[in-house]
């Protein structure tokens, strides 16, 4: 799990092609969901569209991998981050995030969320602003160098999050020894709008194992 | 937002096809996001699947309702919750969980949650289990007669949680006034794997508007 030395054996190129068309594919069905949220189609053509979608799923899994993808790519995080519900660009669940990760420990991200992250009418659900703020949490903390899994994660909701465009940010508050406390925030065009604050710890076994922090994703 | 007296205009078995329809559409889209995420076909395949897709997705918007699906369901909270992140019949982001509501103030549910929902490899997204639990607590508080907003939100990861079968609940601990403190809980096989304490706070603008608690979605 915290092998990030294997070499990915694939050329340059043959990355480049596998996320522009395991992407591509993603974003169509996250398309798709959207779609099928807010369709106002008649229900004959809604059962069409079904058994087309029916169709396409037995096309994929002609072959497929057991499990989930991340326990099935032993390579580079990056890889292997594929999946994350959050981050993963062959996940038609994550909005996906783009995050930057700085440096000095602090990870930001501008997104979108449409109406399949919706709560409450026309905002974003509670949940899914905590879903947001813990992957921040983290890269902040991996980027900073005092990576770790989530001990615990608070989030304090100021007010609703209109769905649409936001900003995301997260930032290393403190490093003791592996204890790393982050703190973040979620914000709209009018501002803050949910802060979180989390404590992540590297665990035992990893800090027996490996003297290099590496992410969690 | 909080009139949920007005009458549905459906006839019950309108209702039921309603569900049936969208929700099978739904769920054969939860099955596409898994595929995706899965499929080992080669390139020229998926290239073919996402071609399909968007014709998919064109058939469904030749008529659609602008925004998202909560602000244009005015009826019931079931109607409306539809579009839930978590629970929504019609959102293939949502494993959905079925929730059950018990009237001392206490929700539960048993679900399944597959490659979608990764974080670490094989284990379920630390935000993803903070997205349930949410949607947990928020229902306990409600079912109790004690709803609200998601004032703060606060979680312990006590060990990963595997992706597969799972239990999740919450209940309400204590009500002061319009604030309401709820407890929950994530547990596999082995027993909890996540706990959570929520404080739900029913606004101002609610508690002046309307003297019977009702449910936000």
């Amino acid at each position: 799990m915290f092998d990030t030395t294997e070499e990915d054996p694939r050329s340059p190129e043959e990355v480049e092609r596998e996320l522009a068309v395991r992407g591509g594919l993603a974003a169509s069905t996250r398309d798709l969901v959207d779609a099928v949220i807010r369709s106002t189609v008649d229900d004959p053509e809604l059962i069409a569209v079904r058994e087309e979608i029916d169709r396409l799923v037995a096309r994929l899994r002609v072959s497929q991998m057991e499990g989930s993808f991340g326990v099935n790519r032993a390579g580079s995080g990056d890889v292997r981050a594929q999946g994350n519900a959050v981050i993963g660009l062959r996940n038609a669940i994550a909005p996906p995030l783009v995050i930057t990760q700085e440096p000095e420990g602090r990870a930001w991200s501008d997104f979108h969320l449409g109406a399949a992250y919706e709560g409450p009418p026309g905002l974003v659900h509670g949940g899914v602003s905590a879903l947001i703020l813990d992957q921040l949490a983290g890269e902040a903390a991996a980027a900073g160098g005092a990576p770790g899994m989530t001990g615990t994660l608070t989030l304090r909701y100021r007010r609703g999050t209109p769905l649409g465009d936001l900003h995301g940010e997260a930032w290393i508050e403190k490093v003791e020894g592996y204890k790393t406390t982050v703190k973040g925030h979620l914000k709209d065009a009018e501002g803050v709008t949910v802060e979180a604050e989390g404590l992540f710890i590297l665990p035992r076994w990893a800090r027996e194992q490996s003297q290099t922090p590496t992410r969690f994703e």
